[in-house]
């Protein structure tokens, strides 16, 4: 039964019913950890192979370069070439960083923010400059924005990807509008992969600002949960095509095909954009990490693969947001007092309780000993003005402790659906 | 015969006969590169079993962490224990980096830059901000301040480092010098290492700007050319003795220990600075490569052996210092046209030419296929006032190609100096 459809008694009743559960639970002394989209132990150990590939004693790049000693401050040419193909750019279109793309993401906004970009006034310059935030959305690009108090704007998610219509007027009105935030494939937390429509009509945009970007966070793009993805188009290439080829800075990372800790993050843009970026790198940096970008290229070969082994990472977690998913289905579904989506990739699974009960799932859910993603974490500045969704990350735990979550998770929005229903009556 | 007592036609006919030798080299065709400090490739053989060392497929930190997984902001447990050892601060006064000493230098100076530093103003307010700059010194740091628009004043350097006089003098008036640069041991170019009196000089150093730092890079701290180095005095001990434990950022790195490319860097400071730098270095970035860090903390196991593996470093660099003394001591020293210090450490000899040579110089050796740093580079904004100076960098080239260069080196300096003493005859 639809719990908004029982009357004070019953609802009373099923409150008392999950309470006694719920405190059940509490006795246990759970100590769970699903905060954070971290892979779990047996994913870590597909690429530990990777620590042997220079057995053989031989550090050159290429050209010749001992990826040992200091240079070859935009990565080697062979990690350019191979991660060109993951973020599908040329091969002169991107920069090999460290590992870390937030960090390559920082800096970028840094940058624009201090000198300014291709020649336009830095951002610092303004009064006010915004970004434009689609949300829900990942609480780190939320706070690298906010650290350079740029002011930052909810957009709406549909299921083909931000909501266009909002996101062409204001930016065409507003040239203090300076960027956009985006996860375009398997959006973190929802799971949403852009439309094409949506692609060409990022690849058109013809915003006031000459020096707006889109920050195209692509951390997914290989992490399939399904046998049968379906690729997004080729941002970069929609934008050549729409004359507009500026307009874009894409991200992405082996944290969560390698190592999260000891990955190889990398930026592909324009020609133009990437000398221009190059240029202030060298002054921040000599070079990132040769040995590693040589470790991943010598390690991997070729990007099918790269694409081979996420088929590994699959079958390790593509169980695991089943089990999500399956006991949302089971307990959550019949009292009509949830919403999700049951991502085709990426990391999380997003859930929208009834309005306002986020926070008080989260909070249950701590006492009882699993901690969540904080509620409010996917809008800017911490604050869902609903206070309704709720990021779910369930690569890490091990699943018999997944289960155990999964379970007092629903115990918990089932307790706060009722408090909330019995607090209106 | 000293060069500048020779008369017009004895200086026309050394001129003439240099010329002849200059000339047969030019013929040679060589081709070496002796601009930056590298290390060479016996230099880079020496860390190479330190891939090895996962080999146990042990991947948990002291505290529990996978370092392959994500995490650990500051640094494992066990790298600040370690390199605290290294750079003299305690394991709560460190932040343990990724690959590049120059890039924390960067983020703090960005740092201080955009948000200010400890509540203070942030320099970007400011109309103007200054940094003392002893020169000659290091072209990188220079670029850092460059960058951010910060004004750079030369201090003279002397045997004993920086000219503290001017310095104390500088800062206590002026509220918008916010820090200087320093290489405290072996000093780059220099090789100087401050003394005892100037360290507490520094530490005890009053500044009008409460957010003045010293940017203390001791890239040089463990890497002696002598059996029995003499240590520097611990600037954060006399900081803290002076009351004055804020004033202070301590860089280092093992670029120079194990790999350039794949090395780690740490900063150290007081705890409330440290704090506060982690604040903002958590919006940047979720942690560093904790792999590499416990790499390095496996491959040495104490400080004891890291400065052990550091003698041997020194087997190999040691001879090639000699052979750049002993060539400038056997053909410069009798003409009196150039002066130079033998290090006790670091990777450079600063050589000065007489006053308007350095540029003529560094052109005639890359006419001659041997490409130094450029005369300049050692100065703020490139300008050598003098054109006197040129960083000599042995340590790269194999030892019979350092002979080859440093031959053609002094037949260079000796061919500028007379063509500038006939000029002014």
């Amino acid at each position: 039964m639809n719990l908004s459809q029982m009357n004070k008694e019953q609802l009373t009743s099923f409150k008392n019913e999950v309470e006694a559960l719920y405190n059940d639970f509490k006795a246990q002394g759970l100590c769970l950890n699903m905060s954070r989209g971290n892979p779990c132990k047996e994913q870590l150990e597909l690429s530990v192979d990777m620590l042997k590939v220079f057995d053989d004693g031989r550090f050159e790049s290429e050209n010749g370069t001992d990826v040992r000693n200091y240079g070859q401050l935009d990565g080697i040419p062979e990690a350019k070439k191979f991660f060109s193909e993951m973020i599908r750019v040329a091969e002169d279109e991107i920069i090999v960083f460290g590992n870390s793309s937030l960090n390559a993401m920082y800096f970028s906004i840094q940058l624009a923010y201090n000198k300014g970009v291709l020649g336009e006034k830095p951002w610092s310059e303004y009064e006010k400059v915004k970004f434009l935030c689609p949300v829900p959305g990942y609480d780190r690009h939320f706070k690298v924005t906010e650290f350079f108090g740029i002011e930052m704007i909810n957009i709406p998610m549909t299921s083909t990807g931000p909501d266009m219509d909002m996101i062409e007027e204001l930016v065409s009105k507003d040239e203090t509008i300076k960027g956009i935030w985006c996860v375009p494939q398997y959006s973190n937390p929802e799971g949403i992969s852009y439309s094409d429509e949506t692609v060409k009509r990022f690849a058109a945009l013809k915003p006031a600002a000459k020096d707006f970007r889109i920050f195209w966070d692509n951390a997914y793009c290989i992490h399939h949960l399904t046998d049968s993805p379906k690729p997004i188009l080729n941002i970069l290439d929609e934008a050549k095509k729409a004359g507009n080829e500026n307009i874009v800075y894409i991200f992405g990372s082996t944290s969560k095909v390698t190592f999260p800790g000891a990955g190889v993050a990398v930026m592909g843009a324009s020609r133009e954009n990437i000398e221009s970026l190059k240029k202030a790198l060298g002054i921040s940096i000599i070079g990132y990490d040769k040995m590693n970008q040589l470790r991943h290229v010598k390690f991997f070969g070729t990007f099918k693969n790269m694409c081979d082994h996420m088929k590994k990472h699959m079958a390790i977690i593509a169980p695991k947001f089943n089990i999500v998913c399956d006991t949302l289905e089971e307990e959550i579904a019949p009292l009509g007092i949830g919403k999700w989506t049951k991502p085709e990739g990426g990391y999380f699974i997003s859930f929208d309780a009834m309005s306002g009960c986020a926070k008080r799932i989260v909070q249950l859910c701590a006492e009882a000993g699993v901690t969540l993603t904080g509620a409010g974490a996917t809008y800017p500045y911490g604050i869902d003005p609903e206070d309704k969704n709720i990021r779910i990350a369930p690569t890490f735990p091990p699943v018999e402790d997944l289960k155990k979550a999964m379970e007092l998770f629903v115990i918990c929005v089932k307790l706060a659906s009722a408090e909330k229903l019995l607090a209106e009556k």
